[in-house]
């Protein structure tokens, strides 16, 4: 079933899915560009309970194993100031380096390079001191608002999770599809669950190998560029760590989604509630709602992305 | 047209629309209760075209007369790194105070007090060092989906905006919802244009007074508690300033909606798209979707709050 | 050897030692007030060679174990900024909490509080939101410039260093001073060496116990009195913990410095350098140079102290 | 009096002042090589009455027209926490940009380039996302303990400050010299004083031209290098602002004494009170303790210089 590419393979693959160009030399938008506005009013059309769902983890301001710089969040001003007359209110502060395994946040396309360039060819240099003059996650200004498809790979497999380390193949998004009785397809937010915070709460984070992640295999580049998703999420990172491959390949959904096809990737959502709720509903796809910060020339951007039935 | 009040008759109106216990001794969501399933979902049922139109500024990192603590806005990893090998990638890092007249910003319940009392009825006490343990912006975790409603102010005084200092009262929203064929009601998200953007636009942050905002006068406060409004936005920040009341009533609107009613304020919203595409549409009614970060303990949060026809 | 008080021997104690109103109700200088202009001119007599040792840590920006939060480290402007034009120069950013073990820093007086209280009687409220109004760290604006005086207590003892919890006594700094030849009296800057960052290299920071740390007995309180030194540094931090007392004397030397005799602590002193330069000279007393940062309001900062031999 | 050089000729100056190779290709202190052992000890014996004068403004917490980004400083905990068991202490938390016009700070020498090149030639792309490679403030590590030299040229040409924009020349160094009966020597710490603090106060923040400083001019560069000081400092940069030279040339100062001459400087010390002092005391040298702080890879490092008479 695990197809072992080499380097080469691999590039050529990237090749293969690669969008640069097709919506135009100057295009930052990437596969967001699969969504229509009819796609918007036909998710919007899916809503029918009016129910729920967060996929965000709280910020998470304790270190941990997994989450070296944790959010700083300190107070400003509260009610137990000393002077009474000031104490008409409370304001806080927190500073955020979205990236990492810890925070709930969307990647902007200028987060990853290959050979010197980001989607569409930019070259890497356009990500300066300053921040990101190309790509920069402020494209998604309009939010992502689509049809989003969850595919439970532990639930086909029978498993509570999937390890750390394993792999995820076309076979399972295709069985996971035909279980769900869904088919992802233009301009879906695919989200993929591992199990990883169900692993976690079970076990405790010190428990897990640092670095090793559930998630997918190389070999399914090609079946989202198939499918024309515009965005994937996972509870994980979407790509499978360690990946068999070196840098700069160590990451190669990375790569294919971001760099290639201009796939934005939401990083550590979370997807039990989400999971359950699907299951209970015996429905997988919902109204998708993810609205990143308008950070100008950010590389990424927290979010509070919320599924409604 | 404009009452002037007195400090006892404001003290008194406070009591009056007061929503402390409507839901419980226990509750800390105040009027997201208005929110129920249906009105999530019939605001998806006005999803007509798909079009967006996104109310976020975008985040201030630079300074200025109104913004004197702009966003941090730091690079950790770009693509101009020295050492060719690691730079595969570009993260950032922002750190940011919400509150304030740059952001675009969702205030929790715990942001306002009155004579040492948040909404419900909590003690102040209970926002310290660690943050706020009653009414933080967690609560809206959920989002805050469900019908918007735009009152644009300036279009039916046929001004181009409302001056800084200048009160809207009752009269005026009755007004607007007259012109725009709209009636705000239960549960819906009631965004106020005062055009203050266009304003500081064409006349620069230099030419308006510090501290003077044009607002709700406290007049209306009835009004909202009669609509039973969810959540109460506006381009500036709800309250007029100066309001003719000293502290603790300084912000009248923020004390009654706030701490009374438990209704949420998004301050600095860009209206101005918004207000185009309503009078280009000829509806003033849309999904709204503001889904701030989920930060347990935070006294609000930086929003992109967006609108879908 | 090791007295082991009650908690209302240690309440009696720290009245013992007390300097409230020593130096006049209105004092926030405390143990400082011993260090005079002679004492000054007589630090400077003592140097002989010009040489230098530093006692600060690097400023940690790295997590471990005893650095949950270190300090953030980030660039503004660097050598490979994209635009040529602009890079003449590079700049940086760093945020830092100073208390801690991990960063060399002092501790103001305000920085610690008794039965509602911190030096002199003033009442722990006023340190708010906006900081120390009473005590803070810029009362040693103008340095604290003095004779440094250090006591090897592993050497004394035949050991690589102190075991965390183990205690040190007044018969130790006895002991040591018989050994080195000096004795600490008024207006010094007493160091205490217990060997922790040696231990730390040769095991590793996580061989050893959190919150374990080798440190002075709380009957150390009155010789520290009796001697009248100015300052108390340590390359831990100056308690021993456990000390075997429960909050809020769960750290009595804090309480009987910093809050009763008002002499400043520094922690985290790097003082193999030190040690070593002295055991070579054969001497263990040198001019001391702390000179922490102008944070008016601060409740510490983060020094880089040097000892001019 | 004023020399106006051609590029070409500052080009050429900058040769002619360099000191790239002095002390070996590997050199990453500069002039700091001129402070022996010997100076230091001298510097010692200069104390008389040990009287102190700190030169560091407070870190500047409010944001004016000369601070931006002023320095953020937050409580973590304080005596007004609403748990009565947890308020045994305060701490806090600050971030801080060293460089700009308004904190007392030492500038590393890789703080500036000049056509690609830091001190003794290392390239600018040595300070990347990690910080400095090379030439970073932990060169300073040990301190920067010597004998300082002050000239307070508004004293010497009979005004109260110096203009913004008004620059100094070599003839003034040397009037200044003469006046005070002191002459800048090998390994000295110069500080020289234009008034700009006393002009802030005088006339405030806002009636100051952005910009524009008070300085020296280009050709105090060789006597600067033939006097073979180790450190200049200043109450303002050091270079005139404007200085009648277009980027890359348009700190002609900075250049010569960072990139070419490794000669670190002091930005922005309060002078005023050094300046009394020794007026006061008729006499300009006196032992001079700057003490950076240990930030490996920083460009520069807020300081708290203390003199000592």
């Amino acid at each position: 079933m695990a197809v072992k590419y080499t380097t080469e393979q691999i590039a050529a693959l990237l090749e293969k899915v690669s969008n640069w160009g097709r919506w135009g030399k100057d295009d930052q938008r990437g596969a967001l560009n699969f969504i229509s506005n009819e796609k918007r009013a036909a998710a919007a059309r899916l809503v029918q309970s009016g129910e729920t769902v967060s996929l965000s983890l709280p910020l998470a301001t304790r270190p941990s194993r997994d989450n070296p710089r944790p959010v700083t969040h300190l107070m400003i001003r509260s009610g137990v100031i000393g002077h009474p007359l000031e104490s008409s209110g409370a304001a806080d502060y927190f500073a955020i380096e979205p990236h990492g395994l810890a925070t709930t946040h969307l990647d902007a396309l200028c987060h990853h390079f290959w050979r010197g360039r980001m989607y569409n060819g930019f070259d890497m240099g356009e990500v300066d001191f300053q921040g990101a003059h190309k790509c920069a996650i402020d494209v998604c200004r309009e939010g992502v608002i689509s049809r989003g498809v969850l595919l439970d790979i532990p639930k086909i497999r029978g498993a509570e999770w999937i390890e750390p380390g394993d792999a995820i193949h076309p076979e399972d998004l295709d069985a996971a599809e035909r279980d769900h009785r869904v088919t992802a397809g233009e301009g879906d937010v695919l989200l993929i669950r591992t199990g990883r915070f169900k692993l976690r709460r079970t076990k405790g984070a010190g428990a897990i190998a640092l670095g090793a992640m559930p998630g997918l295999h190389a070999s399914c580049l090609e079946w989202l560029h198939r499918r024309r998703v515009a965005v994937l999420g996972s509870d994980a990172i979407s790509d499978v760590l360690p990946s068999g491959y070196d840098a700069p390949l160590r990451m190669p959904i990375h790569t294919g989604t971001l760099v290639m096809m201009g796939i934005h990737l939401i990083d550590n959502a979370e997807l039990e509630g989400l999971a359950e709720k699907c299951a209970r509903e015996g429905r997988y796809a919902f109204m998708f709602n993810p609205l990143p910060l308008v950070l100008e020339r950010g590389t990424g951007s927290p979010a509070n992305p919320v599924a409604l039935f």
